[in-house]
Order: structure tokens, then sequence, then C-alpha cells
């Protein structure tokens, strides 16, 4: 099949791989029908995080069900289907805990950016549609795979509550997203923090009533003024880096909780700060498929649309072309058709 | 008056210092019936934090009031009164938000160990017993000033709930009243990690029903052992070193919380461990106030006796033995009569 491999930091190619087949018994192959670009995949591409020559990339796809194992059962040949980047069993203790994303039976998709995708555990992770869903659903349905269940998380982490003040750090997809649940769980001030024009838009289209463009010191400042020098009742933290993580400790109100859910990289956590003004960490990896009927629903009915996030739709074979344009914030976020 | 001053590590002395006097209209004096050492007087002790020579030290007391300011309205000279070790004004945004250990009047008990406290804030500070209390409950009203309040915000911090297990690091008075808090909020299973035989026999007393005395990777193996590999729903940190906080990490049942509440010396938090097993932070220094009038209740119906922390008192005079004797692990807390 035609899969996105990475060979260096900027190389991105599509390429030839062997087709993934059914290795166990609860796999299922999904044959994608549309696959994305994540912020996660510029850490590898702008060279922060190690390479392994030539392996596939991309892990956010939706697609239909085109071969299973023979101990799948709930998930039927020709299903359509989301795939949660991570795979579980949704049955171990872990998931019956509404952790997914730290099943017994990990697993994830490996090929998100391609023709094929091998599913772990097929029955506990994916979650099929009513039907085959109409086509101006598939980006929202997509960002079910990662980025919407992840601004979830970082909601749900920082205890968004209705009437309360959310702050968003970050305006890539995810940050986008946790707009969005921002205002589906209630919070009556969103507060998006966001230096660029058309995503300071997005944000505001999805329900933030403020954005605060300034960083550091000047950002706090800004959400200081805000709250009345109170601070943020929830502080969803969607970047990842040490700046923005000590710029969250500082928003979130004493007793506050700071939703993270980019992997952290060159993270110092302030413990002394988090100590003396007890603002708590919460979060982590987001556990996808335990958010995942609810987010569908709210899809369906029309509730939500995320899928606005994908400001540029290409062929897979332009892969190349959309990494640069994420990483040149020419777009938010790029969906690929295979 | 007789105040307790630290001049070095290790040197500590009884000195004659001006009495403290009404600074601001709404400070009190109160003359102390019965002080403490706690396990953080050990930092400076033992020259873990910085020392201003001859300064006083202890923040743990109860006593009665004997002068007021100008603008003390509720508390009356004569009040048997619980010294919340810090203190607030409880009616700024973070004390009406149950915060009052990061109040915008914030102040702090300087001399504990001594004749006479000045408070800040009385009557937002203080609690008053109704009447004089019998001097059998001293002990566990005394404890209310800190460890009994630090223990129940460990425990609130990390989530404990009916049903579930949770586990108490520290074996100090701190963690001890963990253990007591862990119980009224319902745990089923309370863990303590604990090494010293006296300790754990007080902490089963308390409603510990395991006692795991290895540490490190052995305590982490026993801890997994108890839960069938899962990890504990609620770990109550009450030591703050960087050992006890990593063992904590490794020890929460992903989605969990750890509760800390010991001043952190020495703390990297493992930032990437948190975010991939989802195990989350709260805490911090321990709104006292917040918790009082309900922690004093359950003291004087007799459904607590935090009181049984301390198992040394000694007369004012012999504080220096009193330090002596906490710092070589020879009593839990100990107890001082002006």
């Amino acid at each position: 099949m035609r899969a996105t491999t990475i060979h260096a930091p900027g190389d991105i190619r599509l390429s030839d791989v062997p087709d993934p087949t059914i290795e166990a018994p609860t796999d299922a192959i999904v044959r994608v029908v549309a696959g994305c670009i994540c912020g996660s995949d510029l850490w590898p591409y702008r060279g922060a995080n190690p390479i392994e020559a030539g392996s596939t990339i991309g892990h956010e796809a939706v697609g239909v069900v085109e071969e299973i194992g023979a101990d799948v059962r709930t998930i039927k040949k020709g299903d359509f289907v989301v795939i949660p980047f991570v795979h579980c069993d949704n049955t171990c203790p872990h998931c019956l805990a509404g952790m997914t994303s730290v099943c017994d039976h990990q697993g994830w998709t490996e090929s998100g950016q391609a023709e094929l995708v091998r599913v772990n555990q097929a029955d506990g992770s994916l979650v099929a549609t009513d039907g085959l869903p109409d086509d101006a659903l598939i980006p929202s349905l997509l960002t079910l795979a990662d980025v919407m269940a992840t601004g979830w998380h970082a909601a749900v982490s920082s205890r968004v509550r209705p009437g309360g003040t959310a702050v968003v750090i970050g305006d890539g997809a995810v940050g986008l997203c946790g707009v969005i649940a921002a205002k589906e769980l209630g919070a009556e001030r969103i507060v998006a923090m966001s230096r660029h024009e058309p995503r300071q838009a997005l944000a505001r289209e999805f329900g933030a009533t403020h954005v605060v463009a300034e960083r550091d010191d000047a950002g706090v400042e800004a959400i200081m003024d805000l709250t009345g020098g109170i601070g943020a009742d929830s502080v969803l933290e969607c970047v990842g880096t040490d700046q923005s993580m000590k710029t969250a400790f500082r928003i979130g109100r004493p007793g506050s909780t700071v939703g993270f859910v980019g992997a952290p990289h060159g993270v110092e956590l302030p413990v002394r700060q988090m100590f003396v003004r007890n603002v708590g960490l919460a979060g982590g990896m987001a556990p996808v498929r335990t958010y995942l009927p609810d987010l569908l629903a709210r899809v369906v009915d029309g509730r939500i649309d995320p899928g606005k996030v994908f400001d540029l739709t290409l062929p897979l074979e332009q892969v190349a072309e959309g990494y640069r344009a994420m990483d040149e914030r020419r777009a938010v976020k790029v969906l690929l058709r295979p």
C-alpha cells in the first residue's frame, strides 16, 4: 500500500510498504477514507523527537473495515469506523474505569496517513457509525480519532464547570477543540490564548468569549485582569512546552486544576508554586475510546462541528506539502484523502 | 515572653523575646495553652531550610484569647481558640472558594512554641470552641491547627472515595492523620506505608487495614500485589521528598490523583510518567481554616481522636529535647505546655 514515511527531520515521503495484515485474531484492517496530520507529528518532523528512518507516521484515521480477525465479534466488514489513536480492549480494569489510553492491551494506529491501518482489539477500539456517514461529516468524525477527544480530555481534566471561566492555552487543533469542549461543558467565559487571527476567529466561532493574544507576563496579566485578579477556574494546557505549562500554573486560580494533554517536551513542573498556590495537574494521553460514543452523538446531531479545524485538504500524494503547510503555520490542520 | 528560637541547625533555645502586640486592628493575641513541634520544623533543624538566626519557630497552637484589636467583632477575650497555622480573612474570593491558605490577607503563626501568639485577621482565622474544652481534648484540638487538617487535605486532594483503596505515604503525624481522614471519607482499604512498629500500630488504630513496610521497588510491588496490579484509587503523599513522590506516581492507578501536602524538598515531578499514566497531582499547603469547623465537630463528638499522635508531652522549657526526640524518631510528635 501507499503510506507516509518519515526518514529524517523534514523528510516526509509517500512510500510503498507492505499491507498490514491480521496478526492477532482480535485485529481488524481498515481501509482509510480520511487521515490527517497531527500537531504531534511535527515533533519528529522538526527533529524534536527521535526518528526511526523509514517508519510509517500518522495516527488519525476513519475508514471502512476491510477484514476482521477470527475473534472479532461486534465489528463487521463494511462498517464505517472511527479509529481511536490508542487501541484498547475496553474490558480491562483501566478501560472500565474510563482510562482506555492505559489499557492492558494498549495498541497504536501506526499508518494513519496511508491506505490501510491495522487496529488491535478491534471490538474494544472501534466505534462504528450508523450506516455510511454523509461525506460532509467526515472531517468532524476524523477529529474524534484524536484532537476532539484530546481537547475534551483537557476540559474534563481541568474540571470545566457550568458558569466557570476556562482558559485554553494553544490555538492548534487540540486547543480549538478544547474551546468546543469548554463550551459544551458549560463554561460561561472561555478565553482562547492565540496570536493568529484566523485561529482567533475559529476559536470565537467555536465558543470563545475572549481572545488573549499576549504571552508570558503580558498574557498572565491579561488573564488576571479578566478574572478580577483571581485567576481562571480551569486551564486547558494544549501545547506541552515548558513555557506554556509555566503560564498555565500562573493563571489557574488557587484550588484549580491544569488539564494537560500535549505530550510534554522539556517541561519542568513548578512543584513549589503548585504547592504554595494549590494548583493541581491532571490529564495526559487522552482516553479517546472512552469519550467516543458521546462525542460521536454530538457530531451526528450537529451539536458540534470540530471538522472546521481542517483548513486544508490534500490528496495523500501531497502529504509532504501538508507537513510543510502545518510546520509553517499556513494551515491549522491538514486532511488527507488516500 | 518565653519563646522557642532557632539559631543554627540543631540549635534550639527557649529565649526571652518581646511580647507580640496588636499591630493591626484585626489582630488578636492568644495565650498559648498548648503548642507542638511539626515535622516541617525539622527541615530547618536539620539544615535543609535556611535559618534566620534567633528567629522564633513553631506554628501550631491552641489557647485563650488575651487581647483583641479594635476591629475584631466575633472573637472575644477569653475564647478558647484553635489557631490555623495560616491566617486568613475568610472573606476574600480565595477563602470563599475554600482556599483559605492562599488568602489575600495571608498571615502566619510565628511563635507557636511560646507563651503568646499574634493572630492576623482574628475573626477570619480563629475558630472558638463552645466554652473551655476538657483538658483531655486539648491534644486533638491542637492537631487541628495543622496536622489533622493537613492530612485531611491530602485525602480530599487525592479524592478518597467510599469503597476505594487509599495508600498513605509517610508515617509522621500528617500521614497518621491522613489515615484518619481516609477512613472518615469512606475508603474501604487503607494502606499505611510505614517501617516503624509503634507508628504501624497507631495507623491500624486510626483505621489502616494494611501496612506496607517496604519502600521503593519493593513497596510499589507490595501495593500492586494488594490492588491486583491496578494501583491505588488515591495516594496521600505526606512526606515531600523526591523519593516518596516518585513512589506515589508509581502506585496511583491511571486516572487517580496524588494528594500532596508535604512541602516539596528536592522534588522533580515525573511529568512524562504523569502524562502517559494519567496520574495527576493536587493539594499543597492545607487550607486549614476551611476544614476547621467540620474537624472540630468530629473531635468534640469523639468521632476522631487525632491527639493520639502526641506520644511525648514536655514543658516548654524542654523544647530542645522535644526537637531531639522527633529528629531521632523517638517521638512521633511532641506536645509542649508553656
